[in-house]
């Protein structure tokens, strides 16, 4: 056992195969099983691009139709779900944190068999994020309908409308955009668990855990925030330039791994304008991409080399934003997607069956006294 | 960034440094937080290695007094907590799961000063396996009763006896004995979660999801179990031979790290020893030891130069055992000690502040279309 010396983060460090998702950062490249993110997010089913990962090959038709059935079949919340959910609703507990509690109680009445467990989880995800959505607002929730799909069953829970095509698409583009993006802290959390040959509810719910951290997904709404409090794209550059003289770090710029402009931004860009483009109104659009352009230049200027490009949470902010969903949604909605690629990852580390288990290096005392006597 | 190849389990990868334990497994030596273990584990209180590891030094007197008692008066569970545990309780969910499933909820009513929080969940850890234990044996729970010290009265909610003082020393052995024991799965696991600024809760929560798995500390029964089958000292030898000739695994042996005997073995057997005498009755303990020195030497034996030497699962076994406590019980106890060491884990990674990211390589197709279109 060689000791490799200390790597805070284990950045550079491969802890992984995977066929899964593969980021290159230099030339802002995501491809998702074999796909580029920009061609196979906006035009695949949320379903499709779940078969992909969980499979390797995309879906015929009729196996498409049937994981659709299958997951819609899935969504009812076991009653001590929705017990602990209705519970906890009045204390106005963070959704993030109502989704890790509900999600760990998920395997209740869930076969023992990983792939229906796996097909049962991801298919109720949605159905706690609605379900204690509406709760926490004094609803109540809205039971799913199984002639909708994975995404547009969702926006029916929130607020129990039929979605358009165009939010439901929009919504789509987003879980896809986002279902995978290799070694991140969840994705890594959820293989670090499910090697140990834990189960997958174990795994997920650990997985919520590290998401839910503001140095991971934590942190979406104060990209959009700034957008409004900016308001009219004359007084971007003023606000921004003020930030940056002031030392702060401006919100959803600067990735670790992206050192060009995050492929995900301009897929939920593009998506984004869609939305607006079908609403009629492309005033907050137009807007966001005027702030965007002003920051990446006075980023530029105020931190030369750094290369602080927009990340991915810019366009989520204002993608989720124009289907409807409030702030504190985006991170949940950012769960219901990456859940289907955190079971990927389950899939294959369980393939892989090695135990993670990195060294640490004791930085402490040392007993200064004889054995069997504790040194004080 | 440089790419180091990969490293499977990242076997002597360093992830972190620490001052809380220190394994040396060529030595067979175990420091905590200075102490041997040898010589912390049987002499020292729970609470007192909680403050050591906590705050890198003995309590005083006064303080250690000051500790019992703030530990004392976190031990009730939330309404909803309390509610979930009643309400899984009938379906039979494992103790593991239903850990899980309360732990996740524990900030319900928690302060958000991260040292509040930490005291909390550790004083409500026994809390919820000894409550869960009588519902699933459609028992009432037993309240804490403050007057007790954190091992006395997780035995007394088991059972609703006081514990004589041999009984709670045995355990409180035991919990300082696996207290913390460098980057384990479970360890390293919280260290992820936490250092992505998620939640004290989050991270306790994934590291008892990573410690369920078989692996790692989901299979503390089958050694006692063996030992039970083989039953008297004389059926030892043919048994374990057998075993052995049709290429099985002998529970209770061998270890990652350690290529000697487990210290902590020691530490517990003689914990064990000292239970036994106690009681009057020492032909278990007898039996063990003996079953031990048979395997050992038919070990090295069958698989020469491979060193297998017995771990801290055997003598766990006997002592919690000879404690009274269920094999059900071993793991969910586990958690209830180790619990102390993740939050320390915690703290000191908070200091670091870093993020968790290892690198993955990518071994899956890359699209072989232009641009845009999907490639299938």
């Amino acid at each position: 056992m060689q000791e490799n010396g200390y790597k805070p983060g284990l950045e550079g460090v491969v802890a992984a195969e995977t066929r899964l998702s593969h980021v290159d950062g230099q030339r802002g490249e995501l491809i998702i099983a074999g796909q580029r993110v920009e061609a196979l997010a906006p035009q695949a089913s949320f379903e499709a691009v779940v078969f992909l990962l969980w499979n390797g090959r995309f879906p015929t038709p009729s196996e498409e139709a049937e994981f659709v059935a299958d997951l819609a079949s899935r969504r009812q919340l076991p009653a001590a779900t929705m017990q602990l959910l209705t519970a906890v609703a009045p204390q106005q507990t963070p959704p993030m944190d109502a989704l890790r509690m509900a999600a760990a109680t998920l395997d209740l009445d869930s076969p023992t068999d990983n792939r229906a467990l796996a097909t049962t989880l991801l298919a109720r995800m949605p159905t706690i994020v609605a379900a204690y959505d509406r709760l926490r607002h004094g609803q109540q929730p809205i039971p799913p309908d199984p002639a909708l799909g994975h995404a547009a069953n969702y926006l029916q829970m929130l607020d129990g409308k039929r979605p358009s095509a165009a939010r439901s698409r929009a919504l789509e583009t987003y879980l896809n955009t986002v279902v995978d993006h290799s070694l991140n802290a969840s994705t890594f959390t959820a293989r670090v668990i499910i090697a140990t040959q834990s189960d997958m509810v174990s795994a997920i719910v650990g997985a919520i855990g590290a998401l839910k951290g503001p140095l991971h997904g934590g942190a979406p709404g104060p990209a959009l925030d700034m957008v409004f409090e900016i308001g009219t794209l004359d007084r971007a550059e003023p606000y921004l330039r003020q930030k940056l003289e002031a030392g702060e770090r401006l919100m959803g710029f600067g990735h670790r791994v992206y050192k060009v402009r995050d492929p995900r931004a301009e897929v939920l860009a593009i998506a984004a304008e869609h939305l607006f483009e079908a609403d009629g109104d492309k005033r907050l659009y137009e807007l966001v991409k005027g702030v965007e352009k002003t920051a990446v230049s006075l980023l530029a200027e105020y931190k030369p080399g750094r290369n602080l490009q927009t990340n991915v949470e810019f366009y989520t902010a204002l993608l989720l934003n124009g289907i409807g969903l409030e702030t504190a949604l985006f991170t949940p909605t950012f769960a219901i997607g990456r859940t289907a690629g955190w079971i990927a990852h389950c899939f294959e580390q369980l393939e892989n069956g090695r135990l993670i288990r990195p060294s640490a290096r004791y930085v402490g005392a040392y007993p200064t006294v004889n054995e069997g006597t504790i040194s004080r």
